[in-house]
């Protein structure tokens, strides 16, 4: 199977299980359930499940095992950007081309619907699969989701830590300082839940300590990749391709890649990283195959 | 020991556990964690973790099983404390006597130290106690506080048909109707925490299901009369002995039991609520005698 036939059909798993699962808009407080579909069925690239489910594949797990916590950090993404976008934060007003949650529901709801959102995911990780065999791989998945996504090792401090980096005179002048710094920034930001998404699969797998390294040395490295890529699509590309505002990281003095490096030493850099990457996938052979098509993927995407 | 003395050691030991595992100030990114701090060690009654501990007591659990679940409780208590109070919710400049945490850290740092304490919850629900031989409680435990937090059986549907729930014109006609909806609102809202605080104590403890059931009936009755406490107290209070805004209920069009049922009958009504909990408690003997004076201190305190 081509990796876009598998992409596509594994998202559909993962948005059959939420739909499923996820509180109908009927059952009150509809509003609520309504704000919460919204932001979770607005499209999205799915890539965070899909690194559980690729790895959770190299184990030969059942859909009934690995779709519902690979779904679960969809949830936590989505509540991640609900709140990023409120008017107190980022005050964006477009996401995947659509209004954002606050836009559409108010203030209130958002900031609630992220909640729940972030609650929901905790009660699928505790709640699936249901067989009592996982228990134990179940509550070593919760505790690494909850330090992927807190602080202060996780996504919540990488966001406070995103706020404080915004200086409009910042000189570019110690290269090196201000490179940790980026990276120290995006592996809490962004890179934890990319990381976690990776163990959800091997846990539930079963992987052995030597597999469990060269998985996380993976994530990491596609990690870096996927920021960089990031900062450079909001440097170049259009807000009509993202389907939310560009040029923001410039306009507002923060820290990126093409600041530091440019625009092509940062997409070089990124290729690297992704080689990097898929050189930990050799132990792997074959089942690794799609963990290195996902890889090479995060530095072609243009969206 | 008397219920003072048993209720100051076991906060203690409460506040003891959270100071040890919430990450420093010190500890990067310190505005998130003196924001996480300030809002948790602001006092508070600490009823939800001491009636885990109670609930506990009955099947004689050690401190090192207990404390850990009841602490985390704490922190989802804090957490919706800290979104309630915010601009686009409650709009509440204090707290326990204090500015409220936007009003100290600003909104942004308000928002995520909520979502902060509300994850950290769910990490220390996953990693304490660590003995494998918990695993399947602890994961049953944070299914249900995960449903006791959300929606649409939870905290975050209670906050959402709260705020639905005001009207300055309201006329009190059907009395029975606007009561059943006001314990449907509660159940939610406030009554969720309290009876999962209870489910924490029990499922940790290795409860029957004749026993589950009896201490279900008792957290039931003591989270509806809680509730009209609170309405009652914030008719009747002022905001020195409160620490908060009071007769918000009323100025807001609030549907409240005073309001239904006047001040008099609404505590009458909770005392008949907590004598329905006390009876529940006959089952377990001597072992149950902490879980009822908790049930009384709910009527008689002043705060």
């Amino acid at each position: 199977m081509n990796f876009e036939d598998y992409r596509a059909k594994k998202i559909l798993l993962v948005e059959d299980f939420l739909e499923r699962v996820l509180p109908p808009i009927s059952n009150p407080p509809s509003i609520l359930h309504e704000a919460m579909r919204y932001s979770i069925f607005a499209g999205g690239k799915r890539l965070r499940s899909l690194l559980s489910i690729a790895t959770g594949d190299i184990y030969f797990l059942s859909d009934s095992v690995i779709v519902p916590p690979a779904s679960a950090i969809e949830l936590i993404h989505t509540y991640s950007l609900i709140h990023d976008d409120l008017p107190a934060m980022d005050n964006d007003d477009f996401r995947r081309g659509k209004p954002t949650s606050h836009k559409k529901f108010g203030e209130a709801i958002a900031i609630l619907s992220g909640d729940a959102l972030l609650t929901y995911a905790f009660f699928i990780l505790s709640k699936y699969p249901q067989e009592e065999e996982y228990a134990m791989r179940k509550v070593r998945v919760i505790e690494e989701v909850s330090k992927a996504s807190g602080t202060p090792y996780g996504m919540v401090a990488g966001q406070v830590f995103d706020m404080e980096n915004t200086d409009k005179n910042r000189k570019v002048e110690d290269i090196e300082k201000l490179h940790s710094t980026l990276v120290d920034l995006h592996s809490k930001k962004t890179g934890a839940l990319i990381s976690v998404a990776v163990k959800i699969g091997y846990i539930m797998g079963g992987a052995t300590k030597k597999e469990e390294e060269f998985l996380d040395n993976y994530s990491k490295n596609i990690g870096i990749a996927f920021q960089i890529v990031d900062d450079v699509l909001d440097e170049i590309s259009s807000q009509e391709k993202m389907g939310k505002r560009v040029k923001k990281d410039r306009e507002e003095g923060k820290l990126t890649y093409p600041l530091l490096f440019g625009v092509e030493k940062s997409i070089e850099m990124a290729r690297d990283h992704v080689e990097e990457a898929k050189s930990h996938l050799e132990h792997f052979g074959e089942r690794g195959k799609i963990l290195s098509v996902i890889a090479d993927f995060i530095v072609d995407r243009e969206f």
